[in-house]
């Protein structure tokens, strides 16, 4: 499922149908429905090409974007921390969240901005207190998501909502996959790509805390609602693991399984 | 202004003016106009008491509820604390929102669930990167918040979106008081009674960041968008303060100069 400018499209093959729905976005559909089933019933007003139209955040501007610091044995290895006991959990400004080709402009203060190539879950029924085996059956699906980071915020407030809520700072998309043409569940596959060298690669399978326990743990402390997200995490190979940021010019490419990929452009003031 | 089960209404005098309007709540004409200004020309449907209607949470789930730790010098000369230089933010789930009225029930696992009187803020124009003088007129109005927490898991986890998070821990509301007829902006009174006992009482004039030195200061790190809401502190007189916390049946309300009483009543399973 995609959003574009014309409304909301299935991928078919190479290309979008376009769905007669007068939703804006797919995060509108599960925040009035609670699923996206009754988009399969939809008509068809169309066919276009990829080219013909323009992606969208898909779910708008979601009201809750949880997330989690350390949360893949990679990550932890390569930085040499110890392995958490419990997930680190934060949320982040959805303000932050952006459209794939979007160009994203960092300010002048920061100084070390970072990519974080991540497994987006989206939730499609509420979530409070839930069982691990409860977790599968409320997830709408999965997307990408870029993580961004001004590590030298994180560093100097100790506070990630601050260190990642910058505009921009949270592209998502562009795909939605639902979890039925989803091969395993338990080794997604995550890889971040920066002007075309791969960096990142790893899947669900080296998470500390894999999305079943994940979610239900932060549904311990929370509800979870419809068109809600979590970022599950970002494997070893961001640029703080080698202590080179992003610069101007830079294009961050996340490509997560079977979901489209979500290509961002970095833009600094000289 | 109100958001009630039968619309948004304006209050006059006694009584509620329904309007001529298809928004569901306040919000979403902020987060769609910008501003409340369409609803000044929206006929009046018709008159009803307070007897008439349900009162609503004025924004419905906002899409971003940020907060503030120690932003009152009575609380910090109440608790010894010393005076921060920056502003403690953070964010809690807008899933926690609930309307006046609300009974809220605390899990068996919250040992010490606390209530905070606050001031809250409502955003009407965007605010990214602004000056002091650019934050009053971007505000659509204030209204009353209880930012309830947890303090067994603010000690346990350090982290306020953990401990405030819970469904029903951010009563809010219920009317929004607009600008145009606040009088001294800048010593908002703010007042909590726990059954019935005034326990909380003082103003804006004793905030440690004052609103437009908060809201600038935030806006340094995110994009604070129509419909975003920002807590303001809580000052001295919450349970902490006197190791004593909420218990299965207790009333708080909230009052907020020129705002409705904002009231919740605890239940806490035996």
């Amino acid at each position: 499922m995609v959003t574009t400018q014309a409304g909301l499209g299935r991928i078919e093959g190479g290309a979008i149908a376009l769905l007669d729905t007068p939703f804006p976005h797919i995060g509108a559909v599960l925040e009035q429905e609670g699923s996206l089933l009754s988009l399969a019933s939809r008509a068809v007003c169309r066919r276009v090409s990829f080219d013909e139209v323009t992606l969208r955040a898909p779910l708008g501007r979601p009201r809750a974007v949880w997330g989690v610091g350390l949360n893949f044995e990679s990550k932890a290895a390569r930085t040499g921390r110890e392995l958490p006991e419990q997930p680190i959990l934060y949320l982040a400004a959805s303000s932050a969240v952006t459209e794939t080709g979007a160009q994203v402009m960092f300010p002048q203060t920061v100084t070390e901005p970072d990519y974080e190539g991540e497994i987006a879950v989206v939730v499609g029924r509420r979530l409070y207190q839930a069982g691990e085996s409860e977790i599968w059956p409320a997830i709408a699906g999965i997307t990408a998501a870029n993580d961004m980071t001004a590590r030298d915020v994180m560093r100097t407030t100790g506070v990630p909502a601050l260190a990642k809520s910058y505009p921009g700072f949270t592209p998502l998309g562009p795909s939605l996959r639902t979890l039925d043409d989803l091969g395993d569940r338990d080794a997604i596959r995550v890889r971040t790509r920066v002007n075309g060298e791969l960096l990142q690669d790893d899947t669900s399978a080296g998470m500390i805390f894999p999305i079943p326990d994940l979610l239900s743990r932060l549904s311990w402390f929370t509800a979870l609602e419809p068109g809600d997200v979590v970022l599950t995490g970002t494997p070893a190979g961001t640029g703080q693991d080698r202590a080179c940021f992003l610069a101007d010019g830079d294009e961050i490419r996340v490509e997560v399984d079977g979901v489209l990929p979500l290509v961002t452009r970095v833009v600094r003031p000289a």
